[in-house]
């Protein structure tokens, strides 16, 4: 049994890798602190590319939403006057229309996205990282935003001085996420290359999250999302350097210090490898750029030997 | 000024009309008691039907829905294990998100209806009955039916033995519905050829509605939703045998009898309009079978003429 820990996209991608390789002996723990209230529907973000990727039903272009999506209800709710800043595809709605119905309804989110997940025939688990509501708020000198507004209404062109989990204090690991982690048959646990800051802290800041990892004695793999000092996706490189962290794999191995018992990196970094190594972290280089499905299928592959050697 | 009350399809179909002869001074009163709640999203087909109506967006084929609608959120929620009897298109469902996220703010049905009629650039003005939640209940023996079960699930497959208004005894007119009945301007009151139990019948129940109406002192028209014994649309004649009603134009002024001054029927009934005389109610005859746009405009011409002379 493995477990991953993943955000959006990049996350996603790896998550399929390890599904293609382990199949139902994959618990995927995924974010929600992006998920926010949108014209009153409960919306998941990270839990939907994962759901949405591992159901082979992404969108290879964007990387989340669906495949062959449209926009007809988005269009029409620009029309009657309301917000379209943040796309909603017709079929991906029916999963936040369901998710929300269910919510109110009084059912756990983890109860909710089983239920989606099987519904699409995933063979992994998929768990939200909490029931608790967990908000990430992104703040930029003395203004405050939250999570999607700075992610995909501002396109993150507001620096980020500092990230806040609002609400995670009171979170708690689900009891789904906690057996998962001590689980006898754990062999691995790998942190997958999403966002270390907005898609990895989020779910590390619950509390009980770390302790639970550092307990379940298994070898902790991380991906970097970091290759030749870019993010692959996303805002990873421009928050670290915003931060004031050197945007590399030597600041992702910093950031997971302690914590990870290994990190995979790009050959195009290798020269890195040794200061990472200094810092007690196992290195090892893979193609991690993941393009096509046996790209995501070879890297699980990787990671998974990889946890196999810092086992022995 | 004219106000109209109205249901569905036909309903709309001749407030359709009277917008285009009179415009911006059409009050169009609209039945909700077949609102419901589904799939989280408040629902109101008859408010919906009419507002699309007199956009120029309904479905022809339907009436109710939009015109070169898709279905892909219904598609996908039944793949995710939703129901998916109650069609709800891709651009309708953005009408009931928008409205129901207004609505969970705490704003009116009238003021959100306003809203939407003014995004699609209505020339009349669209009033649901009340603000206040009416449901009609479908009564068949010992069973009790909310509406759109009775009417969409079981496609009024069982015996009507009574109909129910729930919550109507504590509704109240509006405000805004209460001022078009009472304005000096008001010149008729027209009962569209809505089912007369289904449509009309819980507007006219909630509390006030009958005095709003007697107090107004203009002609009172209603036209006919039955031609030659049936129905032009929906189960109006079969509720009407089933409550032991002949379903007939002189079932229908037995019905509105001591509420209207004059009732529209078709050429084909003209045999019966003595007998609906002898009750005190004025008989006019014209084509009341609304095919295209033109009829729609001609009838409402009709009533308009029709009142004129009752009044004088």
């Amino acid at each position: 049994m493995i477990v991953a820990m993943a955000g959006g996209v990049g996350g996603a991608k790896l998550a399929d890798g390890l599904a293609r390789c382990i199949g139902t002996e994959l618990t995927v723990i995924v974010n929600t602190g992006d998920d926010f209230e949108h014209l009153g529907l409960h919306i998941s973000p990270d839990l939907d590319t994962v759901m949405y990727t591992l159901a082979g039903i992404a969108n290879p272009a964007t990387g989340w939403g669906i495949a062959g999506e449209t926009w007809n209800t988005l269009e029409h709710v620009a029309r009657l006057g309301g917000p379209d800043w943040f796309k909603l595809g017709d079929r991906d709605l029916a999963t936040h229309i369901l998710r929300t119905q269910r919510l109110r309804g009084g059912e756990r989110l983890t109860d909710i996205t089983a239920g989606l997940c099987s519904a699409l025939g995933l063979p992994a688990r998929v768990l939200p990282m909490s029931d608790d509501p967990v908000r990430t708020i992104v703040q930029s000198g003395a203004d405050r935003y939250p999570f999607q507004d700075y992610f995909v209404r501002l396109k993150c062109a507001v620096p980020v001085t500092a990230l806040h989990f609002e609400g995670v204090a009171s979170a708690r690991p689900s009891r789904e996420v906690e057996a998962a982690l001590t689980d006898p048959s754990l062999t691995a646990i790998v942190l997958c290359p999403s966002n270390p800051y907005l898609s990895i802290d989020p779910i590390l800041a619950v509390p009980g999250m770390r302790l639970l990892i550092g307990k379940a004695g298994v070898p902790v793999v991380a991906v970097s999302p970091i290759i030749g000092g870019a993010a692959v996706k996303g805002p990873a490189a421009k928050i670290m350097a915003e931060l004031g962290v050197t945007p590399s794999v030597t600041g992702i191995a910093e950031h997971y210090r302690g914590l990870i018992d290994g990190l995979m990196i790009d050959a195009v970094d290798a020269d890195l490898a040794g200061g990472i190594e200094a810092m007690g972290i196992r290195v090892r280089t893979a193609p991690i750029l993941m393009r096509t499905n046996e790209d995501r299928r070879k890297l699980a592959e990787e990671c998974i030997t990889f946890a196999m050697a810092l086992a022995s």
